[in-house]
């Protein structure tokens, strides 16, 4: 990840209307949002009709990649797409019900994909992709083959248009007529950590090793180290 | 819950098109997502661009609730909506990068929403909305007020058009030629828990107690006790 400030646009759709105040632009925001996350939620229109379907994706400072399989139904050229990547942080727990929320970052991407062409260009997204989440696992297993490269669909999107929005700490009641009620407030985490592994039971006997970049993972908190 | 059979249908969306093998229509796999879930994501098509925006939600046998806030910059009178739940189960870790995956549960749902209106139907799904997450809660704190409910727009979305994709187990290179690389492979799954409560620093000296019912779920996988 570079330093390298992006300018995140601020267009009628990235311009937040609703809770202004948990809207964020800057850059390190979103990739943030981006390297803690794991599944994205494409938005697509079909005939008309919206569609959102979950995806797994890898990104570099301009762009997200993901596969174009998982939309293959209605991504057409140039259409439109929204991707999602939400990390949900916690429940939080006000005084009343209608104080009730939860803490969150999100970040939303708008614009139309491009379709990588040529196996360089294949590779280079593959490996964000499966780096993203594991890395380590790209030189550890086998290298796409050009009959699988020509088999696989890899969808860029540029970064240009996006927003992220947060909300964090405690609930917005605490110096409200309820605080008098005495009941407890506050927040109640929610964290995601890679568990045991499970072993494929194809595998021989006795069993190869779980290499040192997937041992490492077990017990940690997804994408935070 | 019932065990009340609930017909889905397979609509030309819903039937699914690509990963057939994947695809389950049976009631109780969407309820056992919608169970499991926390958070869906909302997807809208505003002036003709795809828009998906994470929402919390509750749900009976026949319909889903969200908050009408969340789409309050899209959702018109009978905008169609589609609202996808994902559990992410873990990464399928294969001998090679073309196999790699992940394993999920994921439910769609596809239609247009209703407002709810009256203070009866409103409660109706508030109260299912906040004890989806946190079973206990709604009675512990303060309801609604008549003037948070007047500024409470709840939709509800019937669950009769949905799809449910499920990928479970191992990768599926064990009987492949990659099988002979003497690599591990198998799934690294992802479990989401709540952590350790955050009380609000607003809180008074001394702390009121924790609740129990939150108390109880400190430690436990979320949704699935």
């Amino acid at each position: 990840m570079t330093d390298r400030p992006l300018s995140l646009s601020a267009t009628s759709r990235t311009r937040l209307r609703r809770m202004k105040e948990k809207g964020r632009t800057r850059p390190e925001d979103l990739f943030a949002v981006l390297r803690a996350g794991f599944v994205a939620h494409l938005g697509v229109v079909v005939d008309g009709h919206p569609m959102v379907v979950p995806t797994v994706y890898g990104f570099d400072e301009e762009n997200i990649f993901f596969h174009g399989s998982v939309a293959s139904r209605s991504l057409t050229t140039d259409a439109e797409v929204c991707l999602t990547v939400t990390l949900l942080e916690g429940l939080v727990l006000a005084r009343s019900v209608f104080e009730h929320g939860i803490n969150y970052h999100s970040a939303m991407i708008y614009g139309t994909p491009r379709t990588a062409t040529g196996d360089d260009a294949k590779l280079y997204g593959l490996r964000l992709l499966t780096e993203h989440v594991a890395p380590g696992q790209w030189d550890y297993v086998r290298q796409p083959s050009r009959k699988e490269l020509a088999a696989t669909a890899l969808l860029s999107l540029s970064l240009a248009e996006a927003s992220v929005k947060i909300r964090t700490g405690p609930p917005d009641d605490g110096d409200s007529p309820d605080a008098e009620l005495g009941l407890w407030a506050g927040e109640l985490p929610v964290v995601p950590r890679w568990d045991q592994p499970v072993p494929d039971p194809a595998l021989p006997r006795p069993v190869p090793a779980l290499p040192a970049h997937i041992a490492g993972l077990v017990g940690r908190r997804l994408n935070r180290g």
